[in-house]
Order: structure tokens, then C-alpha cells, then sequence
């Protein structure tokens, strides 16, 4: 894990680092050590580790809560190299639903294919984060929608150190199997009129996790519309279940 | 309108009072005067005013926000006389609901009888305790769900007073006229596996309402099962709105 740079504004700590290929920006209140609880973020679909939804959050939960909060750059995403592979499919999939496919099973399949390397990256990414002494392993949370829910639901399913989440803008094609593994808290963000996942799959999604807490949020809006209000919820959420 | 007792505990001031044949409860902070928020909460189905589900809830917002709060028997209910044509109705119900009948049809033609007569009350109500000097004319927020909802519907569509409601554990078919013309925010709460209301019409109920601002929160469990963190976050939809 190697640091590149680090600014720290308004009480938070910035560092943006490596592990291995995968660049990372990780979020800290400024001048702490000792165990705290730790977010991981997915981003959502071309955004990457910095991009504003991802960042805004970030900075709330560690100004808010006292947490740590680590986000890295999916493949082919962000400061990643292009990925020849996931190009050739996306510009596919374009085609396909400017030909009048329906977009939800190519999404799905898309975000299934993805996932298979983001699980043990972002594992590995937990390991060496943990191992830093203003983070350490304490409790674990993930929030992701839309792709960042496609990659977080295998994700929360497959990594024990996960006890929360928040996902949602996403729908059952992509990870019904991982879902029904899922045991931890979620709340769950749907988007009432979602021109891009169903309104029905999402609906099936959150029916499918096998949590015995579960909270499903729906907001008149498209995809990106989520309330801001909704943020409050999270960092209540994210305090109660890890704080 | 006549007081016929009075006690305070916790901070909490509670009156009893009949307003013409209307018995309530009327929740205030000790020791206050001038104007504050009012919540009109309606019971569930069997309940009446000072069902702990309301108190626990109606102390709350006084305690933790300085509201008012007041809450009447339905017709049929609590300290009211026995109404022979709605036990007539009931009992006929349960029988037809016996002989395999589905109940949600018949409970919501139920809810919109009694609705006729405690919209004009709950209205009267109001105007009652607007005119008390620890209550005043400040912005009205309805919180009920189950019959509360069903009789809270048609509340909240005719009554301007009302800038906020949660609502809940209804479906559709009862109220779907004055649900299209509920404009104020709304937070709706679902049982996911609701014995008494199926899925698809409390999610049909949710679709009617106009309001631009409106959230579902749906959580597993049945019926009577609200999780208790949902109280929490009526207390902030209601701050939000109403403080």
C-alpha cells in the first residue's frame, strides 16, 4: 500500500494511495489513532473513488460519526487503465439498447462479470486498511448503489467483517443468489420511477435479502434523485448499527 | 369543549377531554404557553385514545420535540358508546371473513363509512384545541396508520391545516379518491409480510399519493409489527416539517 498525497480540510483527512493496480482515496478525522468503525463505498457506474456522491458522504461520515471511510476505483473506472474487455461489452450493450433491449439483464450481466474481480479486491483492500493504525479492525459497513450496489451485494454476501449496509438503485437480475446470503442490517434506497432498474426488481432485490433487519426507502424520482434527506438516514443507520 | 382531568409526568402534561359526545387525550410540554406544532394521531382498529401505541409515541413528540399532541376515540371505540350499526358490520365482516372471504375489501369499505363521520370531527377537534393558549395555531401534522390510516387519508385530503403525515399499514382500496389529492409530505410505512394488507395495495396506496415529497418505509415483519427504530425517524420526518 503505497500513499501518494494527503490534504485534510474542515476536520477531515484525505489520503489517496495504491494497493497493488487499485487506487484508493481513504478518509480519516484529522489527527486520531486507534480502532474506529470503517465504511467501505462502491461507486456508481463511469464515477470513480472522488467522484461527488461518493465524496460528500465520505466526508460526513468521518466529520459526523468519527469513522473512516475507504473508496477505490473499479476496473475501468477512475484512474484505472481502460479495460478492453469491459469496453467492448459496454459499447455492445449501447447498441443492443439502442436496437430496443431491454437495459436491466445486460446491466445485470454486466455487474455479475465485474463483481468477480471487485470481491477480492476490495477484501484485500479491507486487510490493508484495517492494518493502519488510525483505522484498525474495527466494525465494517458497506454503502453502495446502482453498480456499487450490483458489486456490493456479493460483496456484503461473501466478507464476514461487513455488519451493515446501505445499498439500492439496483435490481434482483444481477445477484439474487449473493442477496439471499445476506444477513446483516440493510437499508435499502429505491427510486420510485427508476428509468433504469424496475421498478419490480428492485422490489425483488429487497425481498430476496435474508436480513432480519431490513428497511426498504422509496422516493418519487429517477435514478439519480435520491433525496438528500436519505443521507441523514444513512448516518443514523451507520451509527446505529456500527457507532 | 370540557377538561375532565389532569395529570403530568416526565415533562408531560396530559388532559382528558370531551369535545360534544368526543372523548380525547391532549399531550402538552408542563408548564408552556404560546403557540407550538399539533399532532392529531388516530388510533388503530379496537384501540382508542390512550392505546399505549399512541401515548408512548404522542410523549415522545412532546418530550423530545415540544409539540402538541391530541388523540380521540373513533366511533365504536374506546369511551364512546357502542355503535350498532358498525358492530352489526363488524360482525358480519368476521363472518364473511370466516366463510373464506377476503378481508381487505371489506375492511376498507369499513374505513371509508367511519371516515364520514370523523373527518368533520377530527376538523372540529382542531379548531378546539387551536384556541388553547398552550396549543395555538401553529402547523398541524397527522400521524396514524392501520384504521389511523384509513380514516387518515381522507383527513389529510380535506383538512389545509395538515402540512405532514405518516400513514401506514393501508391499502389502496379504501381511499385511493383522497389519497390522489394528499399533496404534503408523507412518510408511509409498510409491513412487508402484512397478514391484513396485502403488499400490492399498501405499495398501490403509496403510488397514489400527489405529494412531491413522499417515502416509503417498508420493513419485514407483520401487521403490528412497525419496527420501534421507525419511531425515531417519525420524530425527525415530523421536526423536519412541522419545527
Amino acid at each position: 500500500m503505497r500513499f501518494n498525497s494527503e490534504t485534510s480540510s474542515d476536520g477531515v483527512r484525505e489520503q489517496l494511495f495504491a494497493l497493488d493496480e487499485i487506487p484508493g482515496a481513504l478518509w480519516t478525522p484529522v489527527g486520531v489513532t486507534g480502532t474506529r468503525p470503517l465504511i467501505l463505498m462502491g461507486h456508481g457506474g463511469g464515477q470513480h473513488k472522488k467522484a461527488p456522491g461518493v465524496a460528500v458522504r465520505a466526508r460526513r461520515f468521518v466529520a459526523e460519526c468519527g469513522f473512516a471511510v475507504v473508496a477505490v476505483d473499479v476496473p475501468g473506472h477512475g484512474d484505472r487503465p481502460k479495460d478492453e474487455e469491459y469496453d467492448r461489452i459496454a459499447t455492445e450493450n449501447r447498441a443492443r439498447v439502442e436496437a430496443g433491449e431491454e437495459p436491466a439483464p445486460l446491466i445485470a450481466d454486466f455487474q455479475a462479470l465485474v463483481a468477480r474481480r471487485t470481491v477480492p479486491e476490495w477484501r484485500a483492500v479491507l486487510d490493508a486498511v484495517q492494518r493502519l493504525e488510525h483505522v484498525g479492525a474495527g466494525p465494517v459497513g458497506y454503502w453502495g448503489v446502482s453498480l456499487g450496489c450490483g458489486l456490493g451485494v456479493p460483496f456484503v454476501a461473501a466478507e464476514p467483517r461487513v455488519r451493515a449496509a446501505v445499498l439500492g438503485l439496483g435490481g434482483v437480475l444481477a445477484s439474487a443468489e449473493a442477496a439471499a446470503r445476506i444477513t446483516v442490517p440493510v437499508e435499502f434506497l429505491l427510486q420510485w420511477d427508476d428509468e433504469r432498474v424496475p421498478r419490480a426488481q428492485g422490489l425483488a432485490l429487497f425481498d430476496l435479502l435474508a436480513s432480519t433487519e431490513k428497511t426498504l426507502h422509496a422516493n418519487p424520482g429517477k435514478h439519480a434523485e435520491i433525496p438528500s434527506f436519505e443521507l441523514d438516514s444513512t448516518l443514523r443507520f451507520f451509527a446505529r448499527h456500527l457507532g
